[in-house]
């Protein structure tokens, strides 16, 4: 285990580390070859800008080796022994972890417990929910309730909606934007340059024109860069990712502007748009003053996120879009009996199950309480990082905090910041409290006091990032 | 609920049937939709030959609707009574569904009781497994050692592969002809015409250029369809998908005949295989006379599932692939610290925690005793339905039985069995035990003859599916 170094160097082109292990692993209890040393695996470049990390190496410093049984376990019980200790350990290292949780906009706040004698069945909703296929052990009855709720949400009649259940929130984005290539297989793709990365890995693996539109310091696509770009390819349709809450700053595009600004410079008609909602596309439809994602407007797909929001042990999405551009993209399988429009063939049939309880138990009313509950929280959030003199953002309609990158990397990890340049955010889902806030506040303070030290260096400016207006550097902050 | 007819028409060109629920759901209890009458669905073409579905119609026959929480619902304890009520019967009618179950190719026997302590956390391993992110609560400790192990068995050094457990077979294929693509962007893709309609779904989403071959009666790729083929475009690279199994037949391509006739055509160096191995894929391992799979021949990616052989009650499949091919795929992406060489980018994190604990569990010395035993029922099988006078094949190196397609849609969906045309398959898993087919074998024999009695309709010829040899049709079994 221990040595093999990987042939392959990859620049980050960030200031990550690797992640040490949670306390509770026993390094020599469990894997010899956790006691690498960090020099070994963090290269700093010559200009010391940015590092690179060894392929292949990091895989040793966290591989639980599968080991072969000995002759004598089932005597000795010694392998039952040992597996049930490396769980015990995990099971603690994930309290832990799921505890100090900021920085992903995953709901931690949920209790299955009622599922539990479900867990074991393998479920599995092979191709397209709305036709059967011969294998049995499905849960397309909870799948089709979910999809039902949602259609309803987004104002498409049940018998005009296509959608499924995905594995994955990439998926949802993949998905959506296969059905406009399909639709208008010439289009051109367009993205801010704030879209989720998997919008671009669409573009790659489709292999489509893309062209990425800039955005304002909000995060919101610019649509005065968008219509410039448009004009310039006027003869191919268009194909546009819209964001309902972008992932670092939780932005969400103006949708109207972006309908007129083609409607105006000759794309009637001519234009599919993908929704992508990960988070915000299920808290919007809550907030009275939020323009509405509705399909009674000229858009292809919506896709938001059950690991989100909701609060789901696996990840998953909700896919909606319009049957009638189905028809486009599936093709005939007999093996399953089924039609298949999906993008995997196999699908995770439990997702649904907690997807179609939670729905169930909150309704919309629950919903509408929590996305407050999360809206409020991250006001206090933005107000006490003001009050302490760091400079941070936070767009409306959104719970997505931006704000100064904490300098210490440990912290960061600590609290599993998703960090971009000189920012980091901190999303408020409903598993996070006050007293959590309050607790990393207390923490970040300080830190930040000895980070910051009078005489020695000073907080970036993040004018660039997050507008004048809200820094609160040295030049900024009067 | 009731009446919304979809307005999208299929053909589905087979003689599916809607699959009744469950008898264990009471309609009018969950919804009332449930009333549907099958002639609403499944209508019959003017010649009798195949029938449409109408898409958005067989929805609401099997939806279990969401619906909103009454106000007094927290005092009555209505709601969770109706929400326990559904999962109950939910879990009834499973229980019944895997216990009659031999057409997919899904180990049904596992007890994961042990992970139940980690079912409620939101485990999730963004991105490549071998770079941390920051989002701590992942499970890359266990994909990693799960990921080593199948690099060993399919002879790759540590240093030299890179792979992920993907969220379902189809994943494996995509990201396999994905790799290839990216190796030899204008490379053609080969596949048997038997192959999954993943890699064919592939090639549009990828659009390339798709070339599809003949197979030989056993399922295996024929290789001078093959030759012919190459010689018609000795100008492009090769990208070719091998099964290792095939889905119904679970034939088994020549792998070295694949590469001497790339090579003795001019491709040396100018190809890219991508070994399919569903199932068989950990089968042939254990199997002392089966060709090799192995990274010491020149192929470039091998995917094999989780939720098939080893049994998981979620899908899953592991990808490996050289590491050198990586890069060439990979971009970067800061905001996970965490470079994205997957396809999909959240991956559910409870899958490789499965796995890692079976592989523990049992052992290459335990996968060895339960292949045999598949092996061994599965002739079984076959040769009591020769016995029976019905016509059937196996492979040598299967345990997929193939066999006569029972006339009765009820049977079929009772026992879940796959079919494609005059032919259906057991494929014969762990969990699928001589008195399992023994049962099943009395039910077949005794509709059978109802089906076939003297004077009326034949059993069909399946000389063009499984041969003449195997065929036991009126002309062809003497």
């Amino acid at each position: 285990m221990v040595g093999s170094v990987g042939n392959g160097l990859l620049d980050l082109g960030g200031r990550e580390k690797v992640e040490p292990l949670p306390k509770e692993f026993d390094p020599e209890e469990i894997v010899d070859s956790l006691l690498h040393s960090e020099s070994n695996i963090v290269g700093k470049e010559e200009d010391g800008t940015s590092r690179k990390i060894v392929l292949g190496r990091n895989v040793h410093t966290m591989c639980l080796e599968v080991k072969e049984p000995e002759a004598d376990d089932e005597i000795t019980g010694e392998r039952e022994a040992y597996m049930a200790g490396v769980l015990a350990r995990y099971r603690r290292s994930l309290i832990d972890r799921t505890k100090h949780h900021l920085g992903y906009p995953y709901n931690l706040d949920f209790d299955y417990g009622a599922l539990i004698h479900l867990q074991h069945f393998s479920i599995n909703n092979l191709g397209d929910p709305f036709i059967e296929s011969n294998y049995g052990v499905h849960s397309r009855q909870f799948e089709v309730g979910v999809l039902d709720w949602f259609a309803r949400l987004w104002e498409l009649e049940k018998n005009e909606y296509w959608g499924y259940i995905t594995n994955c929130g990439t998926e949802g984005n993949l998905h959506g934007i296969l059905v406009g290539r399909e639709v208008f297989p010439n289009g051109i793709l367009y993205a801010s340059k704030e879209s989720h990365y998997s919008v671009f890995k669409a573009a790659r693996m489709y292999r489509m024109e893309c062209v990425k539109v800039a955005t304002l310091v909000s995060g919101e696509i610019d649509c005065t860069d968008f219509r410039a770009k448009l004009v310039q390819n006027k003869e191919k349709p268009a194909i546009i990712n819209i964001n309902i809450g972008t992932t670092v700053k939780g932005a969400v595009d103006d949708l109207d502007l972006v309908i007129q600004t083609l409607e105006e410079n000759g794309f009637k008609d001519r234009f599919y748009i993908h929704c992508d909602g990960a988070l915000f596309g299920l808290m919007m439809p809550f907030i009275k003053r939020a323009p509405k994602v509705t399909f009674k407007k000229p858009i292809g797909s919506v896709s938001v996120s059950g690991h989100k929001f909701v609060g789901c042990p696996v990840p998953c999405r909700r896919q909606i879009t319009r049957l009638e551009h189905i028809n486009a993209l599936s093709s005939n399988v007999e093996y399953l009996a089924s039609r298949d429009a999906t993008i995997m063939g196999s699908r995770n049939g439990h997702a649904p199950i907690f997807l179609w309880y939670t729905l169930n138990r909150k309704g919309y009313q629950g919903f509408q309480k929590e996305v407050q509950k999360c809206l409020r929280n991250a006001h206090y959030l933005k107000n006490r990082l003001k009050e302490a003199g760091i400079g941070s953002m936070l767009n409306e309609l959104s719970s997505t905090v931006v704000f100064e990158r904490p300098k210490d990397e440990d912290f960061i990890r600590q609290w599993q910041l998703a960090c971009e340049g000189n920012i980091a955010h901190v999303v408020v889902m409903p598993n996070v409290t006050i007293e959590k806030l309050d607790y990393f506040l207390r923490e970040l303070l300080e830190k930040r006091s000895h980070w910051y030290q009078e005489g020695t260096i000073s907080p970036p400016c993040l004018a660039a990032e997050i507008g004048e207006a809200n820094c609160l550097c040295f030049s900024h902050k009067n």
